[in-house]
Formats: structure tokens, sequence, C-alpha cells
């Protein structure tokens, strides 16, 4: 915090709200002007948030309306600041009093008290909430717009939750089909069963999981990035562990490649229908830190969430004791699916920021007619 | 590139220079004053880039020299920006003139003749060659001079060498004492040997290998870091991104908690000696994007070298055909043993700048008497 | 526009909204820690923004109304984001469809409508409306609560209001009790009433005329700024030209200095009760760069009020052919009451956010108690 | 300083070096790539530094040599950071050691001191000096060169030099040709021997002079700026204060705006060769914070030098008591001939980098053949 909450060169977002607070929101400074933009295109990825299998979340199921307030003019954008809320509604903070000397391990509580001398709000964890993902997905979709504009397309999907693998390798069509008609965003409808299960069995032990999303981005042109120090993948890292529970990050064969040969990992290049590819991808797409125009492949580790019914050991920073806790507010058994679409658009933000920095982008879009 | 070429907020730095150009560089902003400083403490880093056994690394060798340009009067720092270059020196670029061409695989030659129009450096692979991790080093050794003021350490060493790994645990101790005791920059010496045997079976296939760094920071206070969007972690993956090869960065206990339930993933608090710790550190020190005051640990895939000898697949960008290609220039067949102190530097940068930005470091240090 | 609708680097600010949008709204970042703020104390600064007198301002009465959306909590700020907002009333946009084509002279149409394509929202003058500056005005509310902890007090007052000038000198005492209670804000209630005079005459005839505005600082440290290049006296500037209608800036004796000797125009130095102080003020507080701990004094220039009822000359930037135009909109015979709190805005946030830079303030203040 | 010796936003500078410290340099990071330049489109600059007539000048001549040290390959910039640096020569910091606790009145020294805690570097003005501004003509030498492929052209003029004022308007052609062939950078032979002999005069009598410099910027395009916070104005303006010695900045009639009516002051809009112009420049070409494609017109108030030889009253820093003071050092008795190229240099500087993020620049070059 504390002047920080911002991202992003030219296509800039800043976020604000807290989970039990009024709003959430964030201003989108820099989407180029001539952009059609509605309300529905944020609702709609909004929207992919709330898995529709009740067992699977939180009991604090929001009904979250975004409304944008400025930079929308006569259905396009003007080049004026975006700025988009949600209201936060069915807030419970009734259990968070209790606790609020007692930090919850795996959470930012501790750190946070230390770093904001006791003034941070720690209802339902605050500003470092899941919930400050509502922000960026809004900001997503108003990024994967301006992105469809160039036919580039970002898609994230599950492909484990705690011991279920996807293992199997998926389509395009079938990543863009399935992933959020499936309750877990795993394209496999059979694999997201077992998955879901998963899920019900660690709530009914008290218990959370983690796992695994995949996160492609298509169509991204040669000689995205800027090396150094805004290489395409330094950045898109750093918007990926934006993302609350995110543990660790790879591109394309990831911590395989430290066991390849050089004849092995490097991917070839070839002539194919007069455009230079490459027939493998296991830079993941990017190679000194811009893209080389094959699709940008990345592998996020998601933890358990913190919260759990057991209980767990704990201090108390009041009297400065060791002491004992049990959780008892709303939480998700299980955060990656509603993390999927917050990849996405931490992705599509990094993109759409990047696209228009290598000049990609045009500041004035053409009005299409 | 084009206006890219600088990280940080307070502790800024700016690198400049390419492989074969006249220098490589860096100015340091925003290091406080009062900082005890000398061409010494930059030189040690330096030095730490080339390991003693000429058989594993590139012909090249360069016996770069540091030299502080501005911003240490009376061996103190003043609060002005630091610039620190080095020549370049027994340049050979006559073998880059034939393949400017042909991109090597692997390497960002590709998209930054689509990215700079064909104006870019490509010999050595210019502004995209491993060399400007010299800039990069030169940064960090001030860095760590400031961090060492508050007892912060920094500590990278060799896990992996293609399929040669250092399984057991280290101590902080043996891995100060040996790391660059050691050729491969592993703190076991045993294991170091069958690296470096790793790596000359490699050059001599004309192959190349990569490998696996871990990196610690100890002594980091609770409360660092600014979620969203300049999370501790964010940062320090961006930076560890923004060193050539890396290809997959993990905190705490990586993607290994993906498998992990809440209750052995959350690293529980407790009293010791008056101050709050964590019995476990699967988190890696950092939880919500803040530091909670634990060792920070992070774990980083390097790729195999890129230029190998062997005969590989490419394209002619001037005729848009089918290619092969063969590198002749110097080059290392294993770029783990140089990227050690490449990724100290990238953290020690990290932390510098954020510990500034959270308040534990001010703009003028007190004189040491 | 396009990313740029913020300023700062500790204490930053975002502004969004429109004249005729549904809000003007700021999000403030990186206010420390731990400052009492209320709605009120945000409100007072905002109604500062309309004299009392409704002959000399605009038939647009806006009962603006501050709501803190975020990073307030339990009175306190929590170093999150703090987002504010007005909702904008009374929009009447039927004069402004009928121009849209014909930019009016002086405002920011024709340039605007090249830049953004004609995607800009042209209704009231869009996001270039001085209605803007209610954004900066709640920013600054924030700002001067957070300065009035370290006694930092700024004050604005009116000049001269087109050929009425008050020549005189105050004291700080009667500029801070009489600016607001006198509606054209001149702190010499005569010298006032010959001013509202002037702005009345200016509408009776179709005119609108303009002014000068003074600012002082008190109790600014001396040390404050960052040459080069975010110079104090530079970030003032640019904070000031900001505004809108502002077209001159000088500090100290401004101007004069051209034709002074350098044995005038030095501000020679003197101990007075222990401290450092300067026995006159020709720098305005200001050297090399950095506050010298005296005043910091500031002269700005008002244009008038680009719309005016008479007939102007214009183009058709539809048919690109001569034209004319009278605008028929509410608009203020004089924009200098209102540029006031908007000139005490961009000084304050300025001063805010240098001395969080130079260390004068802590990132989280102490609770009061 | 403390990471502030950057500026811009595409085109960025970053300047380091102290006045006698090794070197005075500058990074430009964000020039696009296919721009030719060598070290002599960059010398031409720098010598214009120095006027002619060793009679209006300190002693301390400096026979600058710009070194292009990275950026530019075959002739052409690569997209790459630009580092250009000169050597210091002919330093003589005798005299500074026996005043450093004598801080002399309009200097940095004692605010400098305050802020930076005694470890500044205080010989000769140390970072503060007006040496610096030879960092800021290099990247203003490489601004220029850019401008000047898009038919943007920057002409500063000495306007006054203390009581000597040059009234009449000149023509473009007029200071295109003679302001560089005059000693005191005024485009009027005549006038400029009066000014001469002013500063004669004044250095005779130990004192120093000042004046106003004029800067016009031609063709640039409508719609450059970034409103709000980056308006092309404020932006100016901020620049044109960062080059010391400044003390007042107007656009177009500036302060005269302050007594005009709004018919008189607006620049009416009429068509001219099928291109919308204005018939007056009031507004100096900027409305609204953007440009509306007329001449951009600046006046800018220079202080008179403050080192003097005559002895001045100020304090002991050391003990704490009033004290007097002669400075005996090398110094210019007016600094506003060596003011015009750095005023040039910031306009350049700025408009380069607005021009690139207004669109109107791209990030590559076509080559010229």
């Amino acid at each position: 915090m504390l002047g920080d909450n911002s991202t992003g060169k030219e296509f800039t977002i800043t976020t604000f709200g807290e989970s039990h607070g009024k709003i959430v929101g964030v201003v989108v400074d820099g989407c180029p002007a001539g952009l059609p933009l509605s309300e529905e295109d944020i609702q709609m990825e909004l929207d992919r948030r709330i898995p529709a299998n009740p067992k699977i979340v939180s009991a604090r199921i929001e009904k979250d309306k975004a409304e944008i307030l400025s930079g929308v003019f006569n259905g396009f954008t003007t080049g004026a600041p975006i700025a988009v809320t949600v209201e936060n509604r069915q807030i419970d903070s009734s259990s968070y009093e209790a606790i609020k000397n007692l930090p919850r391990p795996g959470h930012a509580d501790y750190p946070a008290h230390i770093r904001f001398g006791g003034f941070e709000d720690y209802r339902g964890g605050g500003r470092f909430s899941g919930r400050v993902t509502v922000a960026l997905i809004m900001a997503g979709a108003i990024a994967k717009k301006l992105l469809s504009q160039f036919n580039v397309d970002v898609l994230a999907y599950t492909r484990a939750v705690g011991p279920v693998k996807a293992d199997r390798k998926f389509s395009t069509e079938e990543i863009r089909k399935n992933r959020y008609a499936s309750t877990t965003r795993c394209p496999d409808f059979g694999c997201s069963e077992d998955m879901e299960q998963a899920i019900v069995d660690a709530k009914a032990e008290g218990e959370s999981i983690g796992g695994v999303i995949e996160c492609i981005a298509l169509n991204v042109p040669a000689g995205v990035g800027e090396p150094l120090f805004d290489s395409l993948d330094a950045d898109l890292a750093k918007a990926l562990f934006n993302v609350p529970a995110v543990k660790a990050v790879e591109f394309g064969v990831g911590f395989a490649i430290s066991e390849m040969k050089g004849s092995e990992s490097n991917d070839a290049y070839a002539m194919s229908n007069g455009n230079v590819v490459t027939q493998t991808d296991n830079m993941g797409g990017i190679q000194g830190g811009l893209s080389n125009g094959m699709p940008i492949t990345m592998k996020i580790a998601i933890k358990p969430t913190p919260s759990i019914s057991k209980m767990q050991k704990t201090v108390n920073l009041s009297t400065m004791e060791d002491a004992s806790l049990t959780v008892n507010g709303r939480h998700d058994p299980c955060v990656v699916p509603k993390a999927v679409p917050a990849i996405e658009a931490a992705v599509a933000v990094t993109l759409a920021d990047h696209m228009i920095r290598a000049g990609f982008i045009e500041k004035v879009l053409e009005r299409k007619k």
C-alpha cells in the first residue's frame, strides 16, 4: 500500500476498497479512446468469479454488480480514466473482533499489523482479502475487451486441485468452451467432478486445499516486452504474484528446463505459411524478455486457503504470548476456481499495457463502423 | 528497452551498455547518504561472476574493473546518484556478422529484430547479453552494502546443475562460507565436483545445461512489501525474471504447496525469546505480499545456455526461408555459476528498495564513528 | 489522460470523472496510516469552492457532498488507498450538443478533439472542465489534514481580479481568518467588494475576467525537495499549472528578480533564537530546488474564463470552415474565487508528497491518545 | 536526489555527476530506434554553453568533450539506453574547504546540508552546480535531433540582461540565425553589446545580474499533452524550474492575461490553407494542457548568480553563530547566456517525451535510405 496500489505504465490500474468496507473499485487509466465498452462486458467477467455450485464456495455469496462511473461516453471509451466499482453487501464482521489480536496463520494479519501500526482494517482480511480480486477482474474485463480487438485471447483453467490432476493436453477450443462451464474451471468435466469432490471432502474435514492453474495467451505478436527491467515474463510474473495465494510461477516447461540440454530446450525456428514459428514451445513464448509470437504459457501454484476451521496455533499480539485460534468466518475451502478469472485478469492487464508500450496498440482506436 | 531500463521506486537502478559496446554501467539513484562505499566493495561482487575454473566458463575472460564515477565523496555516499561502469575488453565480434539474419534459437535475436526494426546491436547478443548482469551485480553490491548495515544478508547458491542435484539441507554458515569457494557455487564441494563434470561433459558434446538456484534472505524485518501491486514476492519475482535464463520462480515450498492441506501449509506462529516466529517456513517468509520476519526463501530455474555448438534449425530473416545455423562464438556451457551473484543482486536491490519504502531504512544514515 | 491522471510519488492522487458524468472522484494512495480523517474534513474544503454570493458564480450551484469509500477505519486512515467521490447533480447538457463541432476558443475542445479522435466527452468540457478541481480539492483536504499534524499551513488568497489589485501586505492571521469570509477570497473586505463589482460588471457585459492568486506555505522545514528533477519549485509549478486557467507562476519576487543585483536578491542568513533564518525572502523559500525553512511564496496568474456570452469566431470541425459561436451554457464570469481552494490543494498535495519523500513524515503516524 | 534524478515517461533521462567529481553524464532511455546520432550532434549543443567572449564567463573554461558510451550502433540509435558523459577538467576545489560550514546565500548549500546530513559533496556546489546542466544539454541534443525528424524546432534566446531589455519582436529566422552568434544569446547584436557591457560592469563591481529568456517551440502538432496531471504546460514548467536559477515561468502573455477580458484573451480559431489556426497566441500555444498547433511560447526569469565577490552575511553551521563570507571561487557574473541552451534542452526533452506519449512519434523510426 502506501502509494503502491497501482500497476502498469500505459494501461494503468489503481485499486481501492476493503473486504468489509463500502465498495471495491478500480480506476483504469490509459485505455485507448474508441473502445466499445459496457457494464455488461465487465459484469460477464465478474460473474465468472462465483462457481455455480454453492457446495464449494464460501457462504458469502456476493451478487456483485459492476457500475461504470467515468470514462465511457456514448458506448465508447473516451481516453479519460475509467472508474468501476461494486458495492460490498452481505457483510458480517462479527467474527473478526474476537480475533483481532490473534493473527491467522497463512494470512497477512501479522505482517500487516506490524506494518500499519494497528490502524489496518482487520475485518475479513480488509485490504488483503481475496475480495480485492474483484477490482482486478473488472480491470481485466476492460483489458480483455481491448485485447479482443487485436485477436489476443487469454485463457486460464484449473490443472490440479489438491491431489486431483488433469494431466492430458487440452485444445484451445476445449479450454475456451468448457472452463467456465465447469464449477472448478477445469475443461475436463469428469476430472472437474473429482476436483469438486476433493473440495467437498476438504471442507468436511475443516480443511482447505490448493491447486495449479495454467494460463495461455494466444496471438500476442512477436516483440512485446521491455527488457530490462520490464521484461514481459517479469511483468507477467509480478502481476501473477499479486493475485492472493500464488506461490510459484513458471513459463513454458518451467522447472523441468533445468534438466534439459540446450539442443532440447531451444525452440528451433521454422517458416510456416510465410510466418516465423517455433516447432516447440519450451520457452513459453518468451525469449530474452520479449514475446516470440508463439502462445505464451504459464503455470501457477495456488496455496490452500489459509482460513480453516481446525484449531491452529498462533500468538496474542496484545499479550505477546502463545495462543490458539479457531477461524469461524465464512471462507472458501479452495480458492482455485475463484482464482482462475483473476489469473486471466492479471495476464490481460499486463498484456494490454505491454502491447500499448510496444506500439502494437494505438492510443486512439479507429471507430468500428 | 525504450524507457524501461530502470527499476525500483526509492532505491532505483538504471542500466546501460551492450555486450560488445564500450562499457556496461549502472546508475543507482536513491541510495541513502552516509553509506561507506568504495570501489573494492563493488569489485568483490564483480569478481564472483567468474568462477576460478576456466574449464567451465566461456573463453571470454573479462577482467572487469569497476569504476565509481559519481555519488561518493570522502568514502561515503552523498545521496546523489552513483554511476558505476566497467569497460568491455577482449571483444571479438567477428563471428556475429555472418549470422545476423539467422536468429539463434532460445536467444532474443528474433523478437528483438522485430521490435527494434533491425537497428538493434546484434553483436554478442547486444543489449540482451548475459553480460548486462555486470550492471545488475554492481548495483547489487551497493544494495548489499546498504543491507549489511541492517544485518540483512542475501545468499544464493546452486542447488542443481543439469541432472546433478544437491539435495541435503545446508546451514546458513555453510552457504555463506562455501558457495563462492566452489566453482559451481554449490556449498557441497563433493557435489560441486559432480556438477563441474556435468558442465565439462556438456561442453565436450557441444551442448549446454541449466540448473536450479536457491536464494535466502536473512533478517528482513516483518512488514516489508507494498500489496498490491508492489507485493514483496511480486517484486522479487519480477527482479528474478529479469535475470537472463530464469524460467521459473517459487517461494517457500513452491509448487509442492498445491498438494498440501491448509493445516499443513499454514506456518503457525509462536513466541520465541519475545519474538513472533513461525515454526515452519512453507510460505517462504512472505504472506499477503509482506515479509513475516522469517527467512525469505526462493527457488529459481535456469535454462541451458541457448548458445550451443551443435547445428540448429532456424530461419533466414532476410530471405524468409528455413535455414540452419552453427554458433561459433565463445559461450558458457552452463550459466548457473555466473547467475548466482546476479540472483543475489536482483534480490538485494529489491530488498533495499522495499526496506526504504517500508520505512526501515532512513534516507540519511547516521555516520558511523 | 491515457495513463496520466495520477501525480505524486509517495502521496499519490488519481482523479477520475467528467463534468457531466455520474461522479467526480479521487483515489489518494500513500497517505500514512493513523491520520484522523472524516468526511467533514473533506466537506469543509469542498464548501470553500462555492462563494456565498450567487451573483459572481455560475448558475450551476453544486451542493457537492463528499463520500469516503475506502481507506478509513474507525476514524483513522489505514494506509490503504482512500477513495472519495461526489455525485454530479443539476447537470444540463442540452446546450453542448449544438456546438460539439464548434470548438470554444480558449477551451480544450479543439486539441482534445484532435487527440481523442472525437471520442471525448464534450459535454460541459468533459474531463477538461474546471469541475475536476473538485477531485483535486478533496485530495488537498486530506493533504492539509496530514500537513496540519506537522504544523504546516497552506494559505492562498486573491491578489487581483481583472484591474482591481490588493496591493498592501497582509499578515498571516489576516489571510487565515479573512480569505474565505470574503466572496472573492481577498483578505481585504473593501478591496473584495471592488473585485466583486468588477466581476458583476464583466458578467453584465457578457465578458469574463481573470486575476492573480498568491499562495504561502508556512513552517515547511528546510531540506524538502528532490533536485533534480523533482525540485520542490518544479513540482509545485507543475501542480499549479495543472489547475485549469493558470498561465504563469513565480516564486518569491519572481520576474522582478531579473532586474536585481546579486547582493540584493540573495537572502542573507542569520541566526534567530537558535534557528537559521533569512532576513529577506526574495527566493520564495526555495533554493537549489530545496526548501530553506522560510515561508514558501508563489504568485499565480489566472486567465479570464474562456466561456463568454459574446459571439466569437471559431471553425466548424465537421465542415472545416470558418464559423461563429455563442456559448449559452452556465459559466462563471471569473474563476479566481473558485481557483483559490484549488491552488491551496495543489500546493498541499505537493508538499505532503515531498515531506514524506524527504523523510519528514513517517509512513505510520503515532496514534494520538 | 534519492531516486529522483530522472524525468520523463517515455523519453526518460537520468543525470549523474557533480561539479568537481570525475564526470557529468546522462542516460537517455526511450529514444526510438533508428535515429541517426553522432557525438558531433551532441558536441554542437555542448559548445553553445560557452559564449565566445571570455570577459563575461567564469574563469573555468571547460573544453567539454561528449562521449557516447552506449545505445548507438552503426550511426543509429538502437532503442537501448544511450549513456553520454563528459569528463570534468580544470577542477580547483581549494576555495571550498574554507567555507564548507558557511553556506553561500542564494545557493543550495544550507538546505542541502540539512537534507543530506553533511555527506553532500560541497565542492563547487557539488550536485547542485550549474555544471549539471551539461547533462541536460546532452540529453537535449538527442531530443532535438529526434524532434528535427518531425520538423519541430526549439529556439530560446535572451530577452533581458539585468536592466537591458530587447523589446522588439524577432522573426523566427532572426532568432535561429543570430542567437548563438551573439555572446549573450540575444538575436539583436546591438542590444547584445549593451547586455555584454552590463555583465562586464556587474563583474567589475563584484556583483552579478539576472535576466529573462524567451523560448518558442515551432510545429508541435495539436493534441500533445496529458491533462491532468501531465499537462504539457505543467511538464514544461517543471522542466524549466529544474534549470538552476529559474524563478518564474509564463506561457503566452503570462501575467498580463490577468488584466485582459475574455474576448481579448481567447485566441479565436480560423481556417488557413485548410488548417485550423488561431489568429492570436495569447495562450502560448497550449489550452487545457494540450498543444493547439500554434507556436508554444514561454518566458523565463533568471536570477542573478548567487556567487558574488562582495562580502555577505551568513551563519556558521558548525558554531551556529552569525558569520560573514566572501566567495572567491570562479563564477559567472551572469548565467543567462549559459542558461539559453539549457532552456532549449529542457523544452526539447519534454516535447520529445510528450510527442512519443501522444503517439506522434513511433518507437521505431523508419530507416532513412
